[in-house]
């Protein structure tokens, strides 16, 4: 089975650990932690921490206003996804001590921008000194008498959206770390007023901080569904990572495939609000991407490139998996796997 | 001025970050971050995060459960210094792929020994992939409509005790390091039950997780006044420091300087509670030991082997700074300090 970074935390650092009468969450159920204080609390509570080390280290993420920023997004996205108001984070640094003024004034200004859109504070934090950069930021949220939306409760039938076109994350990483072409204007937002408008009408949500793919594949594994997206995936995608596709003749799908995502929220709706959702959104002026539809068999179908593709959900994030970590043996696995799962 | 390591990202990090108008501590005022969902809500929440992370790239802490313990132990020890009742915890770790399965297993062993003893529970996490080995720990507590002690409000003349005996850390550290005789027994537990009973007596708390000094030297700076420590300083420290004094021929005081230490509470009484607090200690079979008291000067005095000691409250974590890290030089400076303050 494919062990997203989150996975392979759960696998082999929860497991053995004893689980809190209090949280409301199991393991891999939600994307993030969510608990009560007192069992007949009406308010619950929802804590996320989340790493930017492996961007740094393998170079995706250069720019400080990007690593500040994502910092910070990273967490507050999936208080998004779980539909908490987010309060506050507090930071954990590893900074090498002889670090540049210029670049800690901008790693600053990103956490600081990044603060002010979702309208939340720092609180407070801890330095380690090493040779490395690592930004761990732990966001804590609230949800008022609300229950949480989670990533479970999908079935058959259920409509499938993102709250935006997707592909930017993937489109920035190729061509950070193949083209090496400096890429700008990748600054995705967390998706907490999206959240508010799906709220009432989405049975799960889960956000796509890995992208498309390995997001179906844990709502595949959590809900034992399968999905079948419908048009061609381009259809998906935003502009920008259209014309990537295009002048890098790689496949539309890759750009879906993670592991890098973009921080749109992946949710579904039930047959039965799919009329009232609509309605909601032409009032509130959101145009959330419809992508397809819940499926009985755990299998993933889409059409790209005019080919029609069929694979079980776990398949693609495996790729990645595979690889461990190689994005050219990632970029020839994927080719591979192209031409294996197609029919005309 | 010392710059702990909290008190460096206070001053690297936290300057020019936007302060969250919900929050009741300002920089360095408190040992955890403390702040109200809603300006007029009865009930805080506090959030502290703490990192093990230079302790095992020195190689001060090698054992696994020790690593777990303490990754867990940090943090709580902060709210019990507030005075907050913990709730439960998020990790974010940095694990080498090729991580140990005896070492992982021993590992959680103490996150879980260390759960237990605090009733709490692990409610996530995440993990990076990296050649190091970083435990960073977030933990969160509620005050129940209490104010949490903070590190200021001292005035002079205030009552200076510690929850119980102190050195174990830096003994700890000196045989470990100095000695390679790879120290047992230290544990350290934070002091959640203690905090109850100082909570209704106590001005201001703080915990020795740096060492005595260090902590005094920020209730000093915290609250501009000094400390006169009373009789010997030998009589502070647990009977297996005290030995290792005699047999290493270091001066005792050494013992309480810092930068490790041993995670009990050192908190302030005010001279019109101390009857009643000693009343409740009594009751309580709690055995605080009384250090001093807080003078206006901003010196700290204090007498160890025989010797009178004046200096300022910045001037012994001062020295670690200077040394850099670099621990025989440390040794160095702290024998040489040694010279320069005393008088007979």
């Amino acid at each position: 089975m494919y062990l997203s970074i989150e996975a392979d935390f759960l696998n082999s650092i929860a497991e053995g650990l004893i689980k809190s009468p209090l949280q409301l969450n199991g393991l891999l159920e939600s994307d993030a932690e969510i608990f009560k204080i007192n069992p007949n609390d009406k308010d619950s509570f929802v804590l996320k921490v989340d790493t930017i080390h492996e961007e740094i280290q393998s170079k995706l993420y250069t720019d400080p206003f990007l690593i500040g920023w994502m910092g910070i997004t990273a967490p507050i996205s999936d208080l998004a996804a779980v539909g908490a108001m987010p309060i506050g984070v507090v930071l954990s640094l590893i900074l090498p001590s002889n670090l540049d003024q210029k670049w800690l004034k901008e790693f600053k200004s990103g956490i600081n921008s990044a603060c002010q859109t979702y309208k939340i504070y720092v609180l407070g934090g801890d330095t380690n000194q090493d040779n490395i950069i690592s930004v761990s930021v732990t966001a804590i949220g609230k949800m008022n008498e609300k229950t949480p939306r989670q990533r479970k409760t999908i079935q058959e039938n259920d409509y499938l959206f993102s709250s935006g076109p997707l592909g930017q994350g993937n489109a920035f990483a190729y061509q950070q770390l193949f083209e090496h072409s400096n890429p700008t204007g990748f600054l995705p937002k967390a998706k907490i007023e999206e959240s508010q408008l799906i709220y009432p009408f989405a049975a799960c949500c889960i956000d796509t901080s890995d992208g498309l793919f390995p997001a179906l594949s844990v709502l595949a594994e959590v809900n034992q569904i399968g999905f079948q997206l419908e048009g061609p995936v381009r259809n998906f995608l935003n502009l920008q990572t259209k014309q990537l596709a295009k002048s890098s003749k790689l496949q539309d799908w890759f750009f879906l495939a993670g592991p890098h995502g973009e921080y749109e929220l992946v949710f579904s709706v039930p047959e039965n609000s799919i009329d009232n959702f609509r309605i909601s959104c032409k009032k509130n002026l959101f145009k959330p991407i419809y992508l397809g539809k819940a499926i009985k068999e755990q299998k993933i179908r889409y059409k790209s490139n005019e080919k029609n593709i069929e694979c079980r959900p776990a398949d693609i994030p495996n790729l990645f998996h595979q690889s461990e970590g190689n994005l050219s043996r990632y970029l020839e696995l994927l080719l591979e796997a192209h031409s294996n799962w197609t029919s005309p």
